[in-house]
């Protein structure tokens, strides 16, 4: 398998993470199948049609290739149908959440250098495919984005971002810099899981 | 009067209801009279807009032909001046509701298919021209969005997305299809307003 | 020094003190260093951003020019550091607030032209420019827009926008037509600030 199919694969396997996460949350909020379902997709696939969108390349990338949306709508409807057994395997789902995490931040960053964006553009093209999903999951149910103010979250993707970027300008082949600023990203996070790391708040007022 | 101009006189008519809509959730806030403006020109444009952005028709449709926007200000200044007269049109207010759910479903559905966007793509394009101002207007007042909670609204557009979508490669005259897809939605509404219907929602957690 | 760069000075200072407003409601809800940022970033740029994407003017501004990521970056970093001395310059903190409020307006308005909108178009696309950002903001902190419900705030843009409009079909020269719009703006939101100005609101539901 060369390295196109293996980051499509990740991009399909974290689309199906991140929809579950997004229609656990309509669950948990009492949404009705078709709510469960619209989060679900938003959260999958939110980030990456903000960034096609500012980037200007449309239809976004789910229009034209559907498969992830029905990836999404499966995904959803499955935990619609069994929303218990997701929450027990919290563990495996948030490993997976990592992973789509750094899938969706090289692909992000990745597709921001080839419209030739500079360095701000590039990690927040990459973070907002990473995160933008989540963040309207949490609009859509009415609460604080917690990317803004939980653990280690975009600031792996920030990391991630940067890393990419700089490795861009290298000579190194891109499979290098795609795996290695992915796994940078898949790393960090899951250590902060496990270790609890936060970044730390402002004073309070 | 023709197919086209049967069409643009509905979407004129759902502009207005929607954009009254918008304005009573404002004024239901406590918000001033430029805010009730605000979220009347949200609501009745705030769909389409998003789907002319998709689709990267731009600038969106209300800036090529003002008229939506003109009307949307008017409906939304008197809503501001005379809520309660609206208030009591209750039932008058969620058949115009329908009528503009309905017209606004195939307008994007039609446009959706116009860019060669597959099945889950003119779906979605569809039910997003028809309840994101709606989405928007909840967001904007602080609220869950209501069509991702309560009876049968955006699930009624998605039948009528489909069945749009599958009569659109029939060999029956495009008036036909419009007609019959606005209808099923609208239709498909006014029997949930008037038995109660509603979605399975997802067990409690 | 010219007209155009008088108004990239103003453009720079408003996006410093949008920043730093935005940053300050993220310290407020105990976000951390990254949402700070974000907020900052979000509040700074989001209106310009909008309206790069409805006029299909892309990459938005601030991917052209990153200069403006760098300084609402800078910005919300010294806010988060140091909170307490911003929050006591509140005067000074809305009277940069003005300034750029009227310097974003005329930008919006004025690029709006050039894509030959007509008259509610470019009052929306200025008005936008000049308040999506705090709105986004106050959407991000999970409260209703302060925009759609306090003092003279949005409406002093929209008579600013409507003012450049009309000034723009006249024989002026552009910077006396820029200026006056501005002002006009700045004049009417400091006044407002001073006077407690309100609208309107709608009668009690």
């Amino acid at each position: 398998m060369n390295n196109q199919a293996i980051i499509y694969a990740l991009d399909l396997l974290g689309t199906v993470a991140f929809a579950a996460s997004g229609a656990l949350a309509g669950v948990r909020r009492g949404m009705d199948l078709l709510g469960v379902i619209v989060l679900g997709i938003v959260t999958a696939t939110g980030g990456g049609v903000i960034r096609d969108v500012l980037l200007n390349d449309t239809p976004p990338f789910c229009f034209k290739n559907e498969l992830y949306l029905y990836l999404a709508v499966t995904a959803s409807v499955v935990v619609f149908l069994t929303p218990r057994s997701f929450e027990r395997m919290n563990r495996a789902m948030l490993l997976l959440d990592a992973l789509g995490l750094g899938t969706f931040l090289v692909i992000g960053t990745s597709k921001a250098l080839q419209f030739n964006l500079g360095l701000m553009g590039s990690i927040i093209m990459g973070v907002m495919t990473a995160t933008c999903g989540g963040l309207v999951r949490d609009l859509l149910s009415n609460q604080i984005p917690l990317i803004l103010q939980r653990e280690i979250y975009a600031s792996a993707c920030v990391v991630g971002g940067a890393l990419f970027y700089f490795l861009h300008f290298t000579e190194l082949p891109n499979t290098v810099n795609l795996t290695v600023s992915a796994a940078t990203v898949i790393l960090i996070r899951c250590a902060a899981i496990i270790k609890g790391w936060q970044l730390p708040r402002g004073q309070a007022l």
